[in-house]
């Protein structure tokens, strides 16, 4: 690390993360918290200039030739700053054509396009590869909500990807290989692990806190001329694997394969790698129809068919959970109690609230497989594999 | 190759280019070869509806794993599709809000995301990485003026790569290294090539047949939800990387790396990396900077200065031709012909042309050097390596 | 997969096997089991004749174009066709100075250079790679021994590479990351899999049989002019990551290094990546060591040590198993039954059984931080981490 | 770079070089010059000493994190310091079962194999990987000879790797493209810049100095237990991608592949990837025998087989070369002077002088498509297109 980056490093992990709890903390006292403009003005400018001066000197520096993970730690460090100016209303994507923040958005155009990543924080950032230093991860506040959301978050996300490390190392063998069910079960028991860690965010999490002092943070903002919408969970590859390796979605459905083709850029190049790979894969759920249509009575079909059908019902279920508990809970619940004109941007991906919740359930009932004609759903084949279970 | 991928393949060679034959010899005989909507609207509608029946089975074969090599000659194919629908008015992204191809669509995002670019057929589809068969490259017609524009971009192109190549070999040496003048040299030696190819271009091309019947299949079109601006002969990482190893363009002004943003998924996957590693090097200007700056009279440097200085000239000078007769010519002067209401969309870009000839302006005057002080242009470097070269 | 290509495999998958299968039972009936050379005679030629005619006719074809998957394929094919002459002597590598087998050795020396890895079957072409076709992997016979030791072994195999999955995401977070913890019991778990395979394949395997019938075909031979080592279970990168990341063993010893240098081309090319980055990390009880130098009472610490702990212990049994169990179970004691001209080349790898086991039992003694002072172990290390627990 | 690494490089750039060169200048004054065992024995030793104070150093800070450059650099300095051990006869592979410099082989095994090369300096350490500080390249010797004779060979591989981009980049347009006669150009172009070095060190290479004080630091020697041939002028890429391009050596013949194989990890790894790929196309030479056998008339046939042709011919014509000019200069004449005892190991790559020679004439004879039936060069496939020009 470069004694600039060092410095910069330092300064997100401390001050401004004190700066960020101190505002929270003032805005707390607001009348309505999601009127913030006129409140903390002092700490707001000293968070944006301090961050501003550590940005200029790397920008002078000019030296980013760090190796990959150096760049995108620095990355996330500058995506933080953006991102807490953002939340505190220093811009807004809508007010602006491009961003006032034209430092850090040269930096970040430069680092981002360098890596192959869109050129803001990311959620892998604040998950996957957050590095702690002697315990601390770094994050935006010292609230415990954003603790407890984002290690429960990394918890779901990591159990997410051995599910699909287990489903992908399926494919060389094939569907019909005697391992193939353990590899089955190895994925159903981490989709277990995901329910468990999801049912912890519901049961643990303050509405409150997270919807005010948490979420804000994740809005969408511009990059130079760009804007770009928020990081969300989801920005990892696993869970797309998981789709379309139990065929519950297909990237040949141009509603799926557009949410792909908007969300690469959010990933790491080395998720968008596999994702990839995936995309161009049969699904297991079509090997396994195949194999029935060509001889039904095989004698592998019974234990994997069994396999993959809790498979299927634990991913489900996860996006059950997902959808019903913790969108409605800690997005529709508090969003109902807002003042029409505190609803725009509350969701991290810019479009308007029921938009994003109506693509949220397809995506809902399609993991579901459930019984909807008016969407590209598996219903009928897992049905099929369930009645061919019950008679043999 | 599947025989359903070789069956549109073949269509493409040989009905298809027949088809757009036929329709701008009709167009050209339109009183004004802008307003094409009600002409051939029977061959428009074989057209679409031929490709159609062709990427509906490739869509229900879903068999994308095919090698990347296949798969991007595929999107190439549905992508000139689609362009020619555009071209032909069946599709307009200003009037739709998502592309009415949608099988195409379907198809394009599915295969575009699986490789990691843009949705639609690159440059490099028509160029670079246009198989021939039997002598025939793929094209969108017949016409003459369309394969002399593409054999010289193409020839352009190549000869910027090898500029390219030889830049980016240095890179390991460093500057001061005894070999690195004649990578300069063999630079040099390129872009006089590229110039070469420019002026054949300038002087062979036919203004009007070029304007009014090859220009028009590379407009921006939508595949799904979003628009995708138009193929230009740029897009590959060469040209970018002489920019930037030769210090004229640099990575960290937001101008410069906004446009490689805006760049980057047109571009090969191989580029983009090409590209990402040299947003990351000390440029060799700057190299040398440094080397005179420690010890000015050393004596590796009056040779490297010299090619240094020829290279710069060099690339300046494709850049003015580029600009002053390359887009004067046959983008502009046609413009100016226009009725208002059809200068819409005149450019493949997207924006209006003024914006897009204030933005290519600037890039030329950075690539010349020039002296602009409202630019981050490199003219007192250049002018200080030019005069040390005169006192030594 | 090209129509040569794949009546080769349909070749392997039925009469290869048979033949196969059939010079095994009459092995069986043979006074000593190591004496085969006058056996069978003509099924010999006949495998050893209709592999060649399949093998000429991929050469001819020469086309090899067919993407990573199905080249790997390929090569194991041929590698299996190979190791069966070897099998049944009609090859011998300490005979001969090159290969007999000119054809197989060609198509093996072209396909594996294409790839990046040995021109032999690896394990992987056997357990993790191994593609099974309506229920039926490819396997040398169909001896229910032969089944039932590659199965096992691919379990066990994906366990480990399951428990380095999970170690390798600590190293973005650090040790001292809230999340580290589970990551670290998720391996323990894994490699608890890993001790429950291994004492399956101790509990059913028939000494004999395997030692007779199923082993053999995993002995050394030429390609070309190079002798290569015979596949063993071990190698895939999942094992070494798990030692290297445990701090077990260090890629600065020369020992152990050496012993990755002559495994790398025995991996899958992803493997190879794998193993290389983690080369450069460093280790987590390092990480963890640090910690405790510089604040022994940090709060982070106690969980982790925990953790780390019994992933190590558990990573030690296994080896502990591997050694005691299933080396002196299924080598050593058959081993010592044999007459002295009879033990040549009974081990996989080539070197006379004592140095293999004093290699085999060093690693184990690392793997188990066992104390020996004439080994780089971490015993004391460990057992410091141990100390420090009971104190806390 | 870390503290530890820029301390050994500067050691390697400065001391190592000067005992190197005040060695030499003793051994000048020998009786034999091949007779070195007991002269200079103090400064062999300082030799020696200092540079394993400084790899002890760095194995223990045991820091191999720095990116695949830095890493690279640092084998390479390993590596010579070990070619120099061995140049001096402190090491010799014959009398040793491993080497003796036990430090220096654990640091190169680990660094090697993080990197995917073989654990020791390869040819691109000294050429086109070898950074000057200020224009300074990393040198054994301050000898004219050994910087004559590295600045040649470095701009005949460029030269080469020139030419070969030029025909790689006709892969994915086809042979029969317009523009494939100008890529042909270009790499014929290249070649008798080829031509043109070899030329010159022919010319300007002192026999004598360079058989007595540069060749004897390309000796093989080893690292670890494994013995590894010396770096040679051929170990990248781009010659095979020429031979196997232009047809004239053929993937599938084993005197070709074993060549490869062999030869793989002495490259870089971009340039293992490039040569991979190049092994599965179809040549560009059986590509136009294709084009002549489907229809001999075709019209775009003409100007490329005269390209072809020509760049043939240029590229056996540097066979010639090298084979009649530059080994025989360099390495026969001076070897036959010699008395037997001193003959052995005075090749870089450890056969003896006359199998070595063997084979470099049949890369010479296939490069140059000879009238050899022994051998399968392309003589009658080239003679059928030299026929064909004269009656087109
Ligand atoms: C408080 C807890 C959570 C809330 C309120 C929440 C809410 C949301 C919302 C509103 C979206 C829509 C996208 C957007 O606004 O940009 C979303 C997307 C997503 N979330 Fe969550 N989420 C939560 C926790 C999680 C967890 C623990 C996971 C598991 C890793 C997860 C996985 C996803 C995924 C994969 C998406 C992308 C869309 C999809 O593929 O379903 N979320 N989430
Ligand atoms: C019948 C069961 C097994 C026997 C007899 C056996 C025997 C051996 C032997 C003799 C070697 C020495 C190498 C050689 O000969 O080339 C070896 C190496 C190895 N085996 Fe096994 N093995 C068995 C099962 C397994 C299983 C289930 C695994 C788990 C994946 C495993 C993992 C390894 C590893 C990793 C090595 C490489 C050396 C090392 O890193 O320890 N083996 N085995």
């Amino acid at each position: 690390m470069s004694q600039n980056v060092a410095q910069f490093d330092a300064w997100i992990r401390d001050q401004f993360k004190a700066l960020n709890t101190e505002l929270e903390s003032l805005y707390d006292h607001c009348e309505n918290p999601m009127q913030i403009a006129d409140t903390g003005n002092e700490l707001k400018q000293q968070l944006k200039q301090e961050g501003e001066s550590h940005i200029e000197k790397l920008l002078i520096e000019g030296n980013t030739d760090q190796g990959f993970d150096r760049n995108f730690d620095l990355l996330g460090n500058i995506g933080m700053y953006m991102a807490a100016c953002r939340r505190h209303e220093l811009t807004e994507p809508s007010r602006e054509t491009r961003s006032p923040l034209e430092k850090a958005s040269a930096l970040a155009l430069q680092v981002g396009a360098s890596l192959g990543v869109t050129p803001r924080f990311a959620t892998s950032h604040l998950t996957t590869h957050c590095k702690a230093v002697d315990g601390e991860p770094k994050r935006f506040t010292s609230l415990k909500d954003e603790a407890l959301f984002i290690d429960f978050n990394t918890l779901a996300v990591l159990a997410y990807k051995r599910a699909a490390d287990a489903l992908v190392r399926i494919l060389p063998m094939g569907i019909s290989h005697p391992v193939a069910p353990y590899l089955l079960m190895d994925a159903t028991s981490a989709l277990k692990d995901v329910a468990h860690w999801n049912k912890k965010l519901f049961d643990e999490l303050d509405g409150d806190a997270f919807f005010n002092h948490v979420r804000p943070y994740y809005k969408p903002f511009r990059v130079g001329q760009h804007e770009y919408r928020g990081a969300n969970a989801g920005d990892f590859a696993g869970i797309n694997e998981i789709d379309m390796l139990l065929g519950l979605c297909q990237a040949n459905q141009s509603f799926y394969s557009q949410l792909l083709v908007d969300k690469f850029l959010y990933m790491m190049p080395e998720d968008q790698a596999r994702l990839r790979d995936v995309m161009r894969r049969q699904s297991l759920l079509d090997q396994i129809l195949d194999g029935l249509n060509s001889n039904p009575e095989a004698p592998w079909l019974k234990e994997v068919i069994q396999a993959l059908v809790e498979a299927i019902d634990a991913h489900g279920n996860t996006a059950h959970q997902h959808h019903e508990q913790l969108v409605k809970r800690f997005i529709v619940a508090p969003s109902i109690k807002l003042e029409d004109n505190d609803k725009t941007h509350i969701t991290a991906s810019g479009p308007p609230l029921e938009v994003l919740l109506r693509s949220l359930n397809r995506l809902k009932e399609l993991r579901m497989a459930a019984n909807n004609s008016q969407l590209p759903s598996r219903y009928h084949d897992v049905q099929r594999l369930k009645c061919w279970l019950e008679s043999h």
